[in-house]
């Protein structure tokens, strides 16, 4: 038996991690997002904003080989390198977590590397008006035109799909590849909660009965 | 005060429908799919069966004027037809069903034409196989490979997206128009069930409070 799982991949700006905390809070679950970051610096003394651009914005992370576990002896030179290296080891430590008990966890492409532990698998999206109305909420000093937000966003979920679509099946965003798909251009996420977390415990509840 | 209306947009074989009966029965709210073709022939003394193919599967469906209750004196004839008249018809039904009372509504561009009624726009997806397995399942006589399955599937779905396309802000199928993208490839409707009413109660019960 599984714990449950809950991933939530998000369009930036979409209040995803938002989402993520607060529907870990509402169901008791524990919640990783930077927490992974950090629990990666500790083991490899890295800093975590050098941990964070490797393993998220580098594109060598699209060279992420897809056979996680296997032997790399035989594989090209530039998989043996750093980046890829620091990717085993988020992996590594993902997988530990989730096995440890029921969990939230935000990006990283855990809804691929967790596959087998048939996660509940979210995507957050919103209209880009609304994910820019978003960012410009929570602007701790730079200031931005719409024109300077949205290019910015589409740029981090450029990024953010660049790695998924090396590993995953579907494309990221695409519906195909998550249970839900959930817009929260029209509503709060403290008030898309209640619903969610209702969802979540009776998708579980089922899914442990079979 | 809208009532609470939940609309059921899905790719054929993906059970949509049979997820809006159940859903409406959970949630104790009138059903609407077929029984609009019902109540549509009764008030035009036409045939469901011709009901059904001018409304949904013919190309004219495409014709389908955005302004819904404007005047039509000024737009040229074929604006006027046949067709257009039985569209408004089914416009004019759904919004006084909607009105009536909570209910569930199944394909019909529902979604768009009740947009002010804010309704739970739901859009049910599965994967090719998946549908071409369900479609199988509930065989009645024809029997096709899964090559014909999959021509039929497509061919249904591409009409479904035309009518939508005139319509809608957004593509048919595309995330951004539903509250939530159901997907319902690794389980069956009737356990989602419990999920999806779960969510709908909630969902439902935030948007009075406000």
């Amino acid at each position: 038996m599984h714990n449950n799982i809950i991933t939530i991949s998000r369009e930036f700006g979409s209040g995803g991690r938002e989402l993520g905390k607060r529907l870990a809070e509402a169901l008791g679950y524990a919640y990783y997002d930077r927490e992974l970051l950090t629990m990666l610096a500790k083991e490899t003394d890295l800093n975590e904003d050098y941990l964070e651009q490797t393993l998220e914005e580098s594109g060598l992370s699209s060279l992420y080989p897809i056979t996680i576990g296997q032997s790399f002896s035989v594989l090209p030179d530039y998989f043996a390198n750093h980046s890829t290296d620091l990717l085993r080891k988020q992996t590594t430590l993902i997988l530990s977590l989730a096995a440890k008990s029921n969990c939230v966890i935000v990006g990283r492409n855990a809804d691929i590397i967790l596959a087998d532990q048939e996660p509940l698998r979210l995507f957050v999206h919103a209209d880009m008006d609304e994910r820019i109305a978003r960012c410009r909420r929570r602007e701790t000093g730079e200031v931005l035109s719409d024109k300077e937000y949205e290019k910015k966003i589409r740029q981090i979920d450029k990024n953010r799909s660049k790695t998924h679509a090396i590993l995953g099946d579907y494309p990221w965003g695409d519906r195909r590849g998550y249970e839900l798909c959930v817009n929260t251009t029209t509503i709060t996420i403290k008030d898309l909660i209640p619903a969610l977390s209702a969802y979540a415990e009776k998708w579980f509840a089922i899914k442990q009965e079979h």
